[in-house]
């Protein structure tokens, strides 16, 4: 059996998110009906995380197993073929037996993207979150190296969170401005429900002056959801990238 | 009474086009609705140019009478609060009695977007064609110049053409290149039903050996739809400018 890997990339507007669910359009329906036609059948299919409804990916890894014979430099040409324009493999390529695009991940890391403008633009409404009030970039890039390191996050974990541990490790979280446009980026081993859309909507509550900077380690410590600020919409959220160990 | 126009931007990929329309969510069901809520009452307004379904505008121009007494300065943000955010006022201002959108322009601008890559980019699949064969934009740009001038146009025109006088003036015709991106850039007197996407889709024929670029001027005298190219598809096209007389 090969055990085949593929990165791709998808724009979450059309979709009610990567998972399977009845009467509703996901990135896995659509990615197991090509893989059913180029492979024959469905394949029992292994994407990295769930992603929610209008989320992005930039970098999204799934894996499965199949007995075809078609050469592995073949398969994202004729995945793409049959793929809706909004989702398209990047690469693929074969992996040991043991290799599991979920329990394999060693961390994630993910953008958050913003416009930063008080008229918005109708181009970018689907890819970024426009946000009209002032964001001091600088000021919003210290607080978030409070969060960096290991933390329960209960504090940043939306309604949906499983019982069981909520401590993660941060690896880095940056904020960055390029004219308009500012850039949360962070990275860890793992995130709760909504974690990062949570982290993101407290730093945005600083500009408003609903949160003040110089608590976010109690909120952090307070264990309690409604201490923290809004979760910010979906649509500004990218999956970047997905960490494994070097040897799979 | 005043006469209030609007420049407005919009995305549309989520409309059938810019004209009202029975059972489809048009532009300017969406604008109608605004002007109703922010001017006690919906007024009838009168657009620049009917759009295609999927096709989208930069600028575009349209104006409506009202007795309303709201500060002109105040408009763009009140009707902003009311339009979903695919659509955008941009300035509002007030013109003379007899300034209609539609029959006092002297001309127009369009804009049509390309993305020249072999792979695609899910996340530019609503606003841009994306094309995945080798576009020599400086043959293009030549080749377009065939279309300056005062022609008869019937050749580039869709199958909803009106009966009548199918000459038009087109003053400047750009073909550009900026990185992955190729830009067709078109101004004119007044353009026919889908004339500029049978222009580009004509010259992108160049690109794949179907059109020969020395026998334009004969697709353009035969007067044949037929003769010419493909029309490109809509998400491409945008409405950039909209030309009027100085004093108006």
């Amino acid at each position: 059996m090969r055990n085949i890997v593929l990165h791709i990339s998808f724009n979450g507007t059309n979709y009610a998110g990567y998972q399977i669910q009845q009467n509703a359009n996901t990135i896995t329906n659509e990615v197991q009906k090509a893989i059913g036609k180029v492979f024959d059948k469905r394949e029992d299919i292994k994407g990295c995380s769930r992603t929610d409804s209008k989320v992005h990916a930039i970098e999204y890894v799934l894996n499965f197993f199949t007995e075809h014979t078609i050469p592995i430099h073949k398969v994202p040409f004729a995945l793409n073929c049959e793929l809706p324009e909004d989702i398209v493999v990047n690469t693929a390529y074969e992996a040991k037996d043991d290799f599991h695009a979920r329990y394999s991940t060693t961390g994630k890391q993910y953008l958050y993207k913003v416009y930063n403008k008080r008229l918005r633009d109708p181009f970018l409404c689907n890819l970024f979150y426009q946000y009209p009030f002032p964001i001091d970039e600088k000021q919003l890039n210290q607080a978030a190296q409070t969060f960096v390191g290991t933390h329960d996050f209960l504090s940043f974990a939306g309604k949906k969170v499983k019982p069981g541990s909520t401590v993660r490790t941060v690896f880095s979280f940056e904020v960055t401005r390029e004219g308009d446009f500012v850039y949360f980026r962070i990275s860890g081993d793992g995130f709760l429900y909504n974690m990062v859309r949570i982290l993101v909507g407290t730093l945005l509550g600083i500009c408003e002056g609903r949160i003040d900077p110089d608590k976010l380690r109690e909120i952090l410590k307070a264990k309690d959801r409604t201490k923290a600020g809004k979760t910010a919409p979906p649509q500004g959220l990218y999956l970047e990238k997905v960490f494994y160990l070097e040897n799979m």
